[in-house]
């Protein structure tokens, strides 16, 4: 049985991911974007950004503040789907905690937006745009940069981080559309 | 310098409480109102229930439900302060998370509901319903039943926690009261 390759390939035409890199100080985002269908499509950043928490401010307005900004962008730029880390459990359980309560609002936005969410491994994420696992901060910077063509290395490191989820998104969604199309 | 114990006493008269047992399974919460501004005065519970988790659904949506119903209750009894159990450190990184989650959109409810949150340690709870910080949780749903006069042991043990939290926070505001009034 044949599939509609031209079905399958819709999904890919203007593709909008909204990823988002959490963090117990900064919780970086980005959204890019296909604006093909192309086998290979230009990857295009619409947007990206740093939410910095006030550290004087009490914990839950700390969280509030994660998650009004998180749903401003979700709101604005109308995703198709929002990528986001799995997470390293080779953190100490402590800062797992603190992780985890920025991650339960950044996934209340993304829930309250009527979003689907992803996961991606972070050794997932990094092959995926340096083609290669074990790939320091920098290196990441430098391909999200090239990749989406960017003028200038995305900072902090989790804007960086945040577009390679995004990206990381849209390669698998590609993947699974050349899995299904005929040899 | 003497201060009017009246204003301060005034804080107690039909001071209501939130408290919240977070859980990655059932999270139980708990109102408890002081009914008069006594020395001790009479506890009563308004209201307790317990958020089951369904498994098969995705994160996300799981952690909306813990956000609307809390939202829900916080908007129908309109505490004073909610009260929450200060993480213990001792589980692992990957329960911290999990667990973090969910208290992460638990103080973004409080948050966006504007009350004030106050923390306990676990040992401080146990300690201000049983007098003993080590209190398995028979011993901590059998005193809060006693503590606030109910027919029956509050079930599940997460329900009797939550209200063990809230009577901790109305503990220690009594005891600030009774601190600054004359000996």
């Amino acid at each position: 049985m044949e599939r509609d390759l031209r079905t399958a390939a819709v999904n890919l035409d203007a593709m909008r991911v909204f990823g988002i890199d959490c963090g117990t100080e900064v919780t970086g985002y980005g959204v890019v974007e296909t604006d093909d269908a192309r086998r290979e499509p230009r990857l295009v950043c619409k947007a990206k950004g740093a939410i910095r928490l006030a550290k004087a401010k009490p914990l839950p307005v700390r969280l509030e503040q994660v998650f009004a900004e998180l749903s401003v962008q979700l709101e604005r730029w109308q995703p198709d789907a929002v990528a986001i880390e799995e997470v390293f459990y080779s953190v100490n359980a402590k800062s797992a905690l603190k992780l985890g309560q920025v991650r339960g609002v950044a996934l209340l936005a993304a829930a309250r937006a009527g979003i689907p969410v992803a996961e991606y491994a972070p050794l997932k994420i990094k092959s995926s745009v340096v083609g290669y696992g074990l790939a320091g901060k920098g290196q990441v910077q430098f391909m999200v940069a090239r990749l989406l063509g960017l003028d200038a290395l995305p900072e902090p490191p989790d804007v960086a981080d945040a577009l390679a989820i995004a990206i990381c998104h849209i390669h698998v969604a590609q993947t699974l559309v050349l899995q299904e199309s005929p040899r």
